[in-house]
């Protein structure tokens, strides 16, 4: 494919946010059409698929259960009745989605997209804190996005017990689950990248917001000089 | 385990629902526990994933796209937008559930849990009228439920042109996709049945609903004596 497709990984409150925006800027800049997305929830079916994961099944559908010979609830579903194979299958729909809506027709045109986590989230979250294997997820996700990969993952590293005192958002299901988890997530996030040398540049997210950058730049030149996308004709500067 | 699982199958309008209903009558009056249930939408989370697979994504989700790169979608995203493997992945996410939260759980029980549509409708309209294998459908259901298949499958089987005029409620996302769908559907049906004769009874559907069920009737009661169900203390009479 013509474009170039970068994610960006990391536990929660690791500044991903942030850097995406600055590389955005910086090949908007130097004239690329850059699409930036997220995980999950990428597209209005990605959303939608969201929110039942994150927030139960909606009161009316739980409520019409009464059709069934199961019983009606009367209440919300919580989260935590999905099932861990149900729950992998809706993450893998949405990331199906996701690269047939936006992300392959971008990189087809010859965009660089750029991804609030993808696969390896999916990885280190579902694999590295619940009862299935990382082999069985990413067999999912391969199948469901015909086996796309992205060309750079950067992985923003840091101590959990950091990157918690930075998140000012509320709760979600996945912080509820506590430090011991976030704990985990971050080794299950390390072991992928030490599995993957080429794929991944593991960064300390530790330093200033300006430090981090300056190394993702550096290593993004070098992914578009090497892509034949720095020597384009509205090129400019380097990145 | 314990109980006896048997699956209903077949195109819409062949009488699916009024035969699980004469088995449930029987084998309630047998002194049985039995589940009736249905594929798509037998938990509150498979009705909301059903939702999202007929009449597509909420307003809601789709006008909160403007947070996104892709850009605001005004209007509700029709169904034809979810891609194949999206749609693929949500079913099994479906089926998933339904198996955790209903049917294993049943079956564990002892009961006789009956489904109207399980995972030949997934392979014969999925696979059957659109573009992924039955292959694949095929592995990520059997992925999704842990391998659980019917102890016995009743294919109902008539011409379209016949089932298409009995139907009497508005037309759904499947049924509009046309008679030439349905007949290949049908086609897709018996062909599944013939590689799984042992599984599979095929009933010729274009019968009186009294002939139907004598035919159901009689190899349910074989069924059950054959899975030792048939002797209990409070089995009674013969279905």
């Amino acid at each position: 494919m013509a474009g170039l497709f970068i994610s960006f990984e990391g536990v929660d409150g690791v500044g991903k946010t942030t850097q995406v925006e600055r590389l955005r800027a910086a090949l908007e800049a130097a004239g690329r059409e850059v699409v930036v997305t997220r995980e999950p929830g990428g597209t209005p079916l990605g959303r939608a698929i969201r929110r039942l994961l994150l927030h139960g099944v909606p009161a009316d559908e739980a409520e019409s259960g009464a059709r069934n010979a199961t019983g009606g609830k009367a209440a919300k579903a919580a989260p935590a009745d999905i099932a861990p194979r149900a729950e992998a299958l809706l993450f893998a729909a949405d990331r199906a989605q996701h690269v047939a809506e936006v992300i392959r027709p971008a990189l087809e045109r010859g965009a660089v997209v750029i991804t609030d986590r993808y696969l390896d989230s999916s990885l280190a979250y579902q694999a590295g804190g619940r009862e299935l294997t990382a082999d069985e997820i990413r067999s999912l996700s391969m199948w469901g996005t015909n086996g796309l990969l992205p060309d750079r993952t950067y992985l923003l590293d840091m101590d959990p017990a950091l990157s918690h005192s930075r998140l000012t958002h509320d709760e979600d299901r996945m912080e509820s689950a506590g430090d011991g988890f976030q704990r985990r997530t971050r080794e299950a996030f390390l072991g992928l990248a030490a599995a993957e040398p080429e794929r991944f540049r593991v960064i300390d997210a530790s330093r200033t917001i300006d430090e981090v950058w300056a190394a993702i730049r550096g290593d993004v030149d070098g992914l578009l000089a090497d892509a034949g996308l720095a020597a384009g004709d509205d090129a400019g500067e380097p990145v």
